[in-house]
């Protein structure tokens, strides 16, 4: 068996270990069990439709950067997991909220909490998530958990503040590439950048070496955000578990859209915007929409730019003093340049 | 001057800094100036929204207690203000997110986020709110920061939950007293309790200290809500800042509500059931469901609860050590109860 694929073995076990916790961590906090002695009442109208959302899976990619940040300078996975599992529920929390805002029906291929239930349940459930989070990170032990706790505060933040521009970009008609970068690093690769510093943290690592996983993190959490852009248009919407051209119905400012814009002639240019601007349920043009992406060349750039950001995530490894991490981190960014959901 | 006249000037002290603290800490974190070298990008759709509703003011119940509380056992006022201050933020992202909830129009004489903008907007607002509140909390100074900081999770935890079974009962015709206790509790008891917690562990008071304290702030708590349903029915709606009657559109199963089913003769009750399932803006029965509270007895069985649950606030209060605590604590209930808003 080849190193790419027994850390692919490694990836698996970590995945299934922090699927594990969890899942009993849920458990204990959200199941009816835990709640007879508690007046015969049990807040089910919360608890259903968390657990709904919560057990519909995911890739894990935050709690596994975490894991392997805490391994890369020494920490062991048994002290990160508890951290793990309060990124991953983080995430979910902001799934939950932008999926209200974002309109979305599906969800890894479940009905979205607003739509099963409603409105109100979905803001609950993912107020709740965040207190289970931060209830999840502070079973961690670490002399530094007041550093755990303001990076995982830090998170918090950026993404409220990313998903703020998501949302202004879609009625604004002057957003530029570097809006977009900003978005991006504040509503996805701020999270990504934090899980590896908090398990940096936990791991007690320098300074020097937080700041240069950080490095890497972030721009993995880059080119994860135009990989998610360019996947929403050429997935197979079976495995993506959401719509594909949901970015596009909401009219979000994507990496290809702003990307064809910049690469089109006058004509196609005006054309794109009088689609965009048009698109809707009654009145679909997604099909012509995505024509243009790929005729314009916005589909390879952004394909590039991904490429480029992975590269630029292992450039910044070269730190590192052992080469088990370094080959372990580069396996990771390699396996997910290359997933297809 | 009295005692309580002179308290009642401490108490102003108090909540003019613990407003400069607020205010300022705002500023820093969410003015345009702080974002000047953005990018020239200000999340505005975020923060402007945030701003107006956290320039309404409010009663600062929480902060002050919390402050108080630390000051009980030999804290300073500056030591526990950034605390103080995340108490009033995480309050205020309760507010937010409800009125949503709830379907509410103003609150202290304001329009609501969700009404002025959209749900969306308000939606976001109480996530930022959530997330700054922690950040606020961080600046505290304490060798048991994660006491604290667990202490805060527990009441994002059970303000939730409050919230469900708040939004459970209105559609549950077999809602007890004894659910009703249950869920004021979490709604609205346990953050005044932990924000007590809270203040004594930042004075790093012993864990028998904190338990007393914790019976004080709780049975307040208790009192506050009664006093709250109380305050929906009879107060004056300008000095209350909401609408009048707004539990009783919201069919919320209120302390009146339940004690006047118990106090009513069969006739009265069903009357009672009827009017209430029947109340909505087309049919405003609002003021008949007032007129049976006050004619079964509930609106006096409210006062007389009221006052019980302060007087069992301030005999816990026979432990403390020094009279001058005491005294202040129980002034600080007496405030509370004697409150028109």
């Amino acid at each position: 068996m080849n190193y790419l694929d027994n850390f692919k073995n490694v990836i698996a076990d970590y995945r299934t270990r922090i699927d594990e916790r969890l899942s009993s961590y849920l458990t204990e906090e959200t199941n009816l069990i835990s709640y007879v002695n508690m007046n015969g009442k049990y807040p089910s109208s919360l608890y259903e439709p968390l657990n709904h959302i919560m057990s519909g899976g995911g890739k894990r990619i935050r709690p596994l950067i975490l894991v392997l940040s805490c391994e890369t300078f020494g920490g062991k996975f048994e002290g990160a997991v508890d951290a793990a599992v309060a990124v991953e529920i983080l995430h979910n929390f902001t799934l939950v909220h932008d999926d209200i805002m974002d309109n979305a029906n599906t969800r890894r291929g479940k009905e979205t909490i607003h739509k099963k239930w409603d409105v109100s349940t979905a803001i609950l459930v993912g107020d709740e998530l965040i207190g289970l989070s931060y209830r999840s990170l502070l079973k961690t032990r670490s002399r530094r958990i007041d550093d755990v706790v303001r990076s995982f505060t830090d998170g918090v933040i950026e993404v409220c503040e990313g998903q703020a521009f998501d949302k202004e970009f879609e009625t604004d008609d002057n957003v530029s590439m570097n809006d977009y970068f900003l978005m991006i690093k504040k509503k996805t690769a701020e999270l990504i950048r934090i899980s590896s510093v908090i398990g940096s943290i936990i791991a007690d690592a320098s300074s020097e070496d937080i700041k240069g996983i950080s490095t890497y993190s972030q721009n993995l959490g880059f080119a994860f955000q135009i990989q998610d852009d360019l996947l929403d248009v050429i997935a197979v919407e079976s495995e993506f578990g959401k719509k594909i051209g949901g970015d596009i119905h909401e009219k979000k400012k994507t990496y290809l859209y702003l990307k064809a814009l910049e690469l089109c002639g006058n004509d196609e240019r005006k054309r794109l915007i009088k689609l965009y601007s048009s698109n809707d349920l009654r009145n679909d043009t997604t099909g012509d929409i995505i024509d243009i992406y790929m005729r314009s060349g916005a589909v390879e750039s952004a394909k590039a730019e991904i490429k480029s950001f992975t590269d630029k995530a292992n450039e910044s490894l070269s730190r590192l003093k052992t080469e088990d991490a370094k080959h372990r981190l580069r396996s990771f960014s390699d396996m997910l340049l290359n997933r297809g959901y």
